[in-house]
């Protein structure tokens, strides 16, 4: 019998129709597989996961498993001759324990969902990648998502306390604990989170919620370009102050906001810095935040309620949209020591000149993490040769400033050339060496990540 | 040529001497090896680590990394026909950026020197295991080492963001970065940190320093019995308060530092709890604490400065050195979901009573991380057999209530068929399967670990 009617006649849910396939090939990253799938499983308990990859290794078909396929790396694309492991539908929040301040998931619930049942209890999930109303979190786990509130609660993998994994060959463990600390034993945990899909199938997760603050506070300012802004995040730094998000837009895209929400951004400043403060000392700390910012500044604001602070995070929050309402978008991701932030956003407007392509900058200024969106018109399907070759330069430069071609997106399909330049052969050789000892069929993903 | 003489012709610092080779064999575990060691190498440079185990290799003699040799586990215990590489002369401090919040340092480093390093500017190094003074940050990076801050800035792992690390034939990779974040390929840091020796050597470390809190302030109570001193830090969860340490001490520690320091703890309760809050509202998030564990306290003071605060963990402080004024002590590291505290100490006060043994109990609480002390008379060069069926009793307990064997002191040697019960053989194969990928003739600091 062949892998096909094998697969059918033992798994539920799977799928061959050419709408299935299609809609299963592709991510967020705007690249084209090379192919269709073979077929697509919709997972709608583990032992299906269990099964499929077991008769997948058996007989060596590629297995990619997909989340929500919001992925902007690639690392969900699936070509000829995959079978796409759709998890979506195990989407099960199992626990919230209120006392040891964790939840048990499924991989397919969607981030923002986890938060707000959280919220239930006085809690949160803190990760919170942009994508928090679209993603799973299973594709947070596969990507160490990162997001606004990483400067603070760190990301995804500081979350994730324990994982049920379903091996390479079928075989389902449980890493890491429900307790707060442990090192029984290598980290396995942190070596799924992060890996892509390339070592294993996330179907479950233990983890961590934080206590929701009592009180989240914002202040603004504008300034007269990006240098003097990222100026005024590292006189923060420099003042050991500790903001629970810290965002910098540059003047491209405050003028992009403002012709799609008209807003008056850019009038205020060619550089906005966006910071909150949470906790107890929220008003103490934002004040603080707010001096500095403050000094150099063309225009400021502080927030004195839970109200005006949103507001003065309207910018950020529509930056994306506002880029994506005029065409399409290569969304970038390269994260420098916070000390070479001036010299990042400078570079970037270098390689926007170089290749005369629009480049809208915003990053997570306490993190050094850029989002350099490179815009193209909607009616190319794929990015033209100019924008692609800016986003060579923006590795690059990532690279020279002593940084890393991806702070929270992951290397998926479309890095791994640069990963190869980021981390030199015998790096690369480790992971090789790791991926065999734990998939040695190659079956997960392959070709993605590392 | 053999390989001693290859050793002694090709690397520096390498001592056969029979005093040398017996303080290397040992460390605080109280455990003996089962013979001496071939030789002692103190490299003095990365190179001779490098050619130390590009020899071993070829040869196949197993090496024992070693730092300060505080390991409580027996880690670095270095049996016949190993060849002890000690790593305490790599000490320098090689950077500290106090933009980035960074420290580059060398393996050899004291741990409590870095942090002291850091508070020249402004920051420190979080992480602060008691043996902070005595033990260094590569063997604290070997265990991922804990400590009483970690309830609030989490454990080493949190702490590292990048290594050098020579792997097992000689060569030296560089692992994570010196950006805050990055998502580039596995987290190989993380699978070195708490590997305690069994994947490469750590000859290099990227460490996190945060800011030191402006302030920071202590609160104490005492009460009836550990089981209304458990239910009040399970009330401060329930509060969603975060304090930055939370210590609980059992009646029978409290008996023991009286007795060696002339306190009268013991007539204040049974048991005694310890919260820290720091940072900018440290002062209203003290009073909050206190508040919450004064309700069902017998007895409760609030320290108003630095020193009156630091005054009230005096107890905390001398709780180990005074149990070791009157006998040796196995020192036990459980760790057990947080609400489950208060069924932990009174599994601890059974397995005292069926083994007829003193136990002494204090618990980083927060953590729900549990230190009984197991006493027994100096007289003994080894823990008799009553003491270690109790610490086998101590492990059953931490696995019965969810927890696991080991929450910061690492597997070393002693718990190997403790972490084979908490984690099964799927996970085992796991982690010698990555063994082997790394390490493919076993001669990093074989028999440890996993």
């Amino acid at each position: 019998m062949g892998f096909l009617d094998e697969l059918r006649n033992t798994v539920a849910g799977v799928s061959t129709s050419p709408a299935d396939l299609a809609a299963a090939a592709r991510d967020r990253s705007g690249a084209s597989p090379d192919g269709l799938p073979l077929a697509v499983v919709r997972a709608a308990a583990v032992d299906g996961v269990q099964d499929t990859l077991r008769l997948a290794n058996e007989h060596g078909v590629p297995v990619v498993p997909r989340g929500a396929g919001t992925g902007l790396a690639g690392g969900a694309l699936a070509g000829r001759g995959t079978v796409v492991l759709d998890l979506s539908l195990l989407n099960r929040i199992v626990e919230i324990d209120p006392d040891d301040e964790l939840a048990v998931v499924e991989p397919g619930v969607i981030t923002a969902a986890l938060d707000r049942a959280a919220q239930e209890y006085g809690l949160r999930y803190a990760p919170d990648p942009a994508s928090a109303e679209i993603s799973t979190i299973g594709g947070n786990i596969a990507s160490n998502a990162g997001g606004m509130r990483c400067v603070k609660y760190g990301v995804t993998r500081e979350a994730v306390l324990g994982l049920d994994v379903v091996l390479a060959d079928g075989r389902l463990i449980n890493t890491g604990r429900r307790t707060v600390k442990g090192v029984s034993g290598l980290d396995l945990t942190a070596l799924f989170v992060g890996s892509e899909g390339t070592l294993g199938v996330v179907v479950g997760a233990a983890l961590r919620l934080r206590p929701l603050p009592e009180r989240t506070l914002t202040a603004a300012a504008a300034y007269d370009d990006v240098e003097a802004a990222a100026r005024a995040c590292s006189e923060l730094a420099r003042a050991r102050r500790e903001p629970s998000l810290l965002e910098l837009l540059d003047g491209a895209t405050l003028g992009v906001i403002d012709r799609a929400q008209g807003s008056d951004f850019a009038a205020r400043g060619q550089a906005l810095v966006i910071a909150q403060a949470d906790g107890p000392a929220a008003e103490e700390e934002i004040a603080a935040i707010a001096d500095v910012l403050g000094k150099q500044a063309t225009w400021s604001e502080r927030g004195v309620d839970p109200e005006s602070s949103e507001r003065l995070l309207f910018a950020r929050r529509r930056a994306l949209p506002s880029i994506e309402r005029f065409g399409r978008a290569l969304i970038e991701d390269i994260c420098v020591p916070r000390s070479r932030l001036a010299d990042a956003f400078r570079g970037v407007e270098r390689i926007a000149r170089a290749h005369d392509v629009d480049i809208y900058t915003f990053a997570h200024a306490g993190d050094g993490n850029l989002h350099p969106i490179v815009a193209y018109d909607a009616g190319s399907p794929e990015p033209p040769a100019a924008v692609r070759r800016a986003g060579d330069d923006l590795f690059a430069l990532a690279l020279e400033l002593g940084g890393t071609v991806t702070g929270e997106h992951g290397i998926g399909l479309l890095k791994r050339d640069w990963l190869a330049r980021e981390v030199g052969p015998d790096v690369l050789g480790v992971h090789g060496a790791v991926k065999a000892a734990l998939d040695p069929r190659g079956i997960l993903n392959p070709g993605k990540g590392f």
